[in-house]
């Protein structure tokens, strides 16, 4: 796989557009993907992000058993295997074969990275105090990578029921944020 | 204003594609508004939204204090203020004066809402446990507003640094999630 190491602290700006991910954990030898939009960054140094994993998903016991996790961002080129991945469970279904996507080993976590994907965000779990009662599970990023050859990835932003927005025009404000 | 009343139940259709926020807040008679990207839907019934307010934001003893703020979503042709509010201090500044924002009352809590924002969500905080380690408060959404003379409504995905992902064509997947 052709991925370059990407700064964690940059990581934030990936996440913080809100495009929707696919996750991907692993448990007991097998590898599962699922479809995800409920996130949030939640801090910047080191980078953690907040996200839910409902337990009616196949993937929140796997999360809750071994505290890991990829984020994988795919561009509109994935958008009809985001759906179908969403549309199905990984009790019943081996996604990586079904949908065609290619598992890739990551660096310092079990699941694996989507090489599809243009960027992929290796997380362990450091809270989960609010699992729960609300599947919130607190992230920190350890790891994260980039395909560069995928320049000007559009992301997707799911507004329900399977309408997506796709990044259209890019613009730049005077900010004077750091 | 011309705002109508939009379902709680659809609600996480605003939220969940993860555009900027504009967030307001009232504390001793004084309104106050921030620009916000970190939040993420939690649950769809009632309607959850866990967002990070910093400690070093003006806004956050507003929102600890009062416990309510109004959660309103810009469009496109508001980027200028967006960026604006986010790059002053109400400390300093009457931000609805300054940038020719105009507040309109809320039905069930104080802070106001924004006219010219195409969605409007009254909030109030529900869970408080994670203020302290990640200044990240819960809020549940108790009343919806949505402009309907603004049709197609394209929202900002804020990248970073200034820069924005604007909402450009849309696509609709066959779903079968309800």
């Amino acid at each position: 796989m052709s991925k370059k190491n990407f700064p964690l602290s940059k990581a934030y700006r990936l996440l913080e557009p809100g495009p929707v991910l696919l996750v991907t954990t692993a448990h007991k030898g097998k590898a599962n993907i699922m479809t995800q939009s409920w996130h949030t960054m939640m801090e910047f140094t080191p980078p953690l992000v907040g996200c839910v994993i409902s337990g009616r998903n196949h993937s929140f016991e796997a999360l809750v058993k071994t505290g890991e996790c990829v984020l994988n961002i795919p561009a509109v080129e994935l958008a009809k295997q985001v759906v179908k991945v969403g549309n199905c469970s990984g009790r019943e279904v081996d996604k990586f074969r079904k949908f065609k996507l290619t598992p890739a080993p990551a660096a310092k976590v079990a699941p694996p990275l989507i090489a599809e994907c243009y960027a992929n965000l290796e997380c362990k779990v450091v809270d989960r105090r609010m699992v729960n009662k609300y599947n919130f599970f607190v992230l920190e990023i350890v790891q994260a990578w980039i395909d560069p050859a995928q320049r000007n990835p559009r992301t997707l932003h799911h507004q329900g029921m399977g309408v997506f927005a796709v990044d259209g025009e890019r613009i730049k404000l005077p900010s004077k944020m750091a």
